[in-house]
C-alpha cells in the first residue's frame, strides 16, 4: 500500500469523521437518526464513485460489492457507522471505511496482476451495532445470522416510542436486497481498551471474547410525599436502586483484578418527580468477565445483596431479563492468518480478549471470522476523548487489506 | 350544616374523583394536561350551576366569586386541582371542592339571614401547585403574590420542552381577568402525615412549617465504555450519584428521629445507555426539617460526603441551584380562630406542623391566613393509595364553612 492510499484513507475518515461531529472532536450518530442516515449517504456515494454495487437489505443493513465471479460466494468486510450519543469517531466508523479501502485495494492488486479470485469481495455497515437507541446492540448482524428475526428488530421502539421500520424509513434506511452468501467475514475496530497501549504492541489479535450477562432489573416500591411522609414509612425505590448500584460496582472486589469488568449504565426512576417517593426504578446491569462461572458467582452474590437491599428498604428487586453471551474463542486458523500478515508487513502484535461486543461475535457464529485491533490512546471509547493515532490507523488498514486478499486468495475456505 | 349538604359534596367528590382516575382509586391530572383541563372544566361548570362568578388570570388560577359588596375585598378559599403522576384524588381536590362548598353554604347562611357580610367570598384552583410537570411547584400563588414573575413562570418548560404558556393555551387555561383584592385566605388539605391519626384527632391546625432546602445537583464523570474500560480508570456519575442517594438519605441518623426528613425522588442519568457508563446526573435533592439551622448542619455534613464521594469516584459534583423555604409560624389569631370553629363544633383538635409545602404558604406572606389538616390514614400521600374516611372530610368540610362565614363577618381583619 502507497504513502497515496493511506493519505486518501485519511481523507475521507476525516471527512466522514465531520458527519454528526460534537464540540470535543466526538461524533453522534444514534442508529437510524438524521446524522446515521448522512453517514449512510456519503458511504453509498463512495460505494458509487469506486464502482461498487449498492444493496441495502430489510434491516438496514448497508453493503457494497465488488464480484469477480457471479457464481463466488463473498468476503465480507465491514463494521458499523452508529455510534453512541456524545461518542468517539473511531469506534466501528474506522472498521467500515477501512473496510471500503482494504477492498478496493484488494480488488486493484488482483485486477493489476489480472488474477480472478475465487471469492467476490463485499464491505457492510452493519445497522445498529450500539444499541442506544435501539435494544439490543448489534441488531443488524444478528439478524442477518438468524439470532433475531427481523420482524421483532422492526417493531423494536426507541424510548420515543419511535419503531426501528419508522426511523429507517425517514432515513430511506429500509431496502429489498438480499445479502449474497458469505464465505467469510474479517472486521478491524479500536482496542477501546488499554492492553495493546500499555504492551506497546501494534496489532491485537482477537483469540476469545469475554462471557457478558445483562440483566433488566425492577426495584419496587411505594410512592409517597418526600417532605411528610414518616421516614420509617417510605418504601423508596431509588434508595433502593442507589444501594444496587453501589452493590454492582462492589462485586469486582470478589474476583481478581480487571477480571470483570461491572456497570449499571441505563437507569429510569417513576415518576421521577421532585416530591414523589419514587414508586418504581428500572436498571440495566452489565457483568463481563474472562470466565463465565465468575459470572454465575458474581450473580448469586449479588441476589444475595438483593434480598439484603430489599429488607432495608422494604423494596422488592425483581431480575425481569436476563442476557448472556458466553465466552468464546474465534477459529484458530484465523487468528494465525492475521498473526502471518502482520508478521509480513513487520506489525508487532498479541494475542488480545475482547471485553466489548462486536458485530464480529455474532458473524463467528456462522462463517470463519476474524478480528483485529489497534490501540486505543488510554482506552478511551464510548467517549469524545476516544483517539487512536493516523500511524495505528494507517497500519490497521494495512494489515487489513493484506488479509481481505488472503481471504479472497482462498485462505480459511473450508474452516 | 345539614346532612343532604354533606352527601351532595360526597357526590360531587365522587363525580371530581372520576376525572383522571386510574387504576388504583387515584387520579393523575399533572397541571395543564388533558386531564387537569377536564377537571378545570368540571369546576367551571359547578361555579356556573352554582352562580359563581368565574374568573381566570394571566397564569391560570381559577376562581369563582360570590359578591356581596362591589367594593369590599374578599376572603379567599382554596387549594389546587392539579396532581402528582399516579397521584391519591384527595390531595388539593379536596380543599378546592370543600372551598367552593363552604362558600356555598356560608353565602346561603347569610342569605338566609338577610346579612350582607363585611367581605366577599372567592373559591381558587391555584395553578400547578404540584410542580411535577413544571417547575417550581406553587406556581400559580406565587405568581399571585409577586413571588415569581409571570413571564418566568409561562415561559417554564416541561421536560419535553412544553411551555407553561403552550401548555395552558392548548386547555384554554389562560385568562385576562384580575384577582380582585383578597382580605385573608383559608385553606383546607389532607394532612399527608399521620400524626392526627396516631393521636386520635380529627382536626389539626397548622401553627407553623417545617424549613425545606431543595438543591439540584449536578455530577459530572467521563463518558466509558461499560464493557472494555478498565475498572480503575471510570469516572462512573451514576456511581457517584448513587453513593449520594445513600448519603442523603443517611443524613437523618445525625438529627433526632423524625425531626429531619430527606430525599432524592427525580434524577436523570446522561446518555443513560445500557452499554455507556455514564457522563453526568442531575438529581434534586430535598431536605426538611424543624430547625433551619438543622438544615445547615445537614448541608455541611452533605457537603463533606460528597467530596469524599468525588474523591472515590473520579467525579466533580457540584451544588447548581438552592431553594430555601424558612420555617414559618402562622398568625396566632388565624390559629385561634380555627380552634374556637373546632370546639364549636366539637371536633377533636391539635396544633401541628405542616412538613408539605401549599399555597397557604406563599398566601401567608401576604395576608392572614389559615391553614387546616384532617387525618390521612397511615399518612400515605402522593400515592394512588392516599385515603382519608368520608366521616373526616365532613368534618373538614363543616369547620371551614365555620371558618369562611367568621372570616367574612371580620375575623382577622386588620390582623
Amino acid at each position: 500500500m502507497t504513502w497515496e492510499d493511506a493519505s486518501d484513507f485519511l481523507a475521507d475518515f476525516a471527512e466522514l469523521s465531520a458527519i454528526g461531529a460534537t464540540a470535543r472532536g466526538g461524533v453522534e450518530r444514534q442508529a437510524a437518526t438524521a446524522e446515521d442516515g448522512l453517514t449512510r449517504a456519503w458511504l453509498t456515494r463512495w460505494f458509487d464513485e469506486n464502482g461498487f454495487a449498492v444493496r441495502v437489505d430489510g434491516i438496514g443493513n448497508l453493503i457494497g460489492l465488488v464480484e469477480f465471479d457471479p457464481d463466488a460466494p463473498y468476503v465480507l468486510v465491514g463494521s458499523h457507522l452508529d455510534s453512541q450519543p456524545l461518542a468517539g469517531r473511531f469506534d466501528g466508523a474506522y472498521g467500515v471505511l477501512a473496510g471500503a479501502h482494504a477492498v478496493r485495494e484488494a480488488r486493484d492488486r488482483f485486477q493489476a496482476l489480472g488474477a480472478r479470485p475465487p471469492f467476490n469481495l463485499a464491505v457492510v455497515d452493519w445497522f445498529n451495532e450500539e444499541g442506544s437507541r435501539f435494544k439490543p446492540s448489534m441488531m443488524g448482524s444478528a439478524v442477518h445470522i438468524g439470532r433475531l428475526p427481523i420482524e421483532t428488530a422492526l417493531a423494536t421502539e426507541d424510548p420515543r416510542g419511535v419503531t426501528v421500520q419508522q426511523a429507517l424509513q425517514a432515513i430511506d434506511g429500509v431496502g429489498r436486497d438480499a445479502i449474497p452468501e458469505v464465505a467469510s467475514y474479517a472486521e478491524l475496530h479500536i482496542e477501546q481498551g488499554r492492553s495493546l497501549e500499555d504492551d506497546g504492541i501494534t496489532i491485537g489479535v482477537v483469540a476469545s471474547t469475554w462471557s457478558a450477562h445483562k440483566y433488566t432489573v425492577l426495584v419496587r416500591g411505594e410512592q409517597a410525599h418526600t417532605g411528610s411522609a414518616a421516614m420509617a414509612d417510605r418504601r423508596d425505590a431509588l434508595l433502593a436502586a442507589s444501594h444496587l448500584v453501589v452493590a454492582v460496582n462492589e462485586l469486582v472486589g470478589h474476583f481478581p483484578v480487571e477480571q470483570m469488568h461491572t456497570s449499571v449504565g441505563e437507569l429510569y426512576v417513576r415518576p421521577n418527580s421532585p416530591v414523589v417517593v419514587a414508586r418504581e426504578v428500572e436498571l440495566l446491569i452489565d457483568i463481563r468477565a474472562i470466565e463465565s462461572t465468575m459470572l454465575e458467582e458474581a450473580f448469586r452474590l449479588l441476589e444475595q445483596r438483593m434480598r439484603e437491599i430489599d429488607l432495608k428498604c422494604g423494596t422488592n428487586t425483581e431480575v425481569v431479563t436476563t442476557s448472556v453471551w458466553g465466552s468464546g474463542a474465534f477459529l484458530e486458523a484465523g487468528v494465525e492468518l492475521v498473526e502471518q500478515s502482520a508478521d509480513a508487513l513487520g506489525l508487532s502484535h498479541q494475542r488480545v480478549l475482547t471485553l466489548a461486543g462486536h458485530d464480529a461475535t455474532n458473524m463467528k457464529e456462522q462463517v470463519p471470522t476474524v478480528l483485529m485491533f489497534v490501540p486505543s490512546v488510554a482506552g478511551i471509547s464510548h467517549s469524545e476523548l476516544e483517539y487512536t493515532t493516523d500511524a495505528d490507523l494507517v497500519h490497521g488498514l494495512q494489515l487489513l487489506a493484506d488479509v481481505v486478499v488472503k481471504l479472497a486468495s482462498g485462505a480459511l475456505a473450508g474452516s
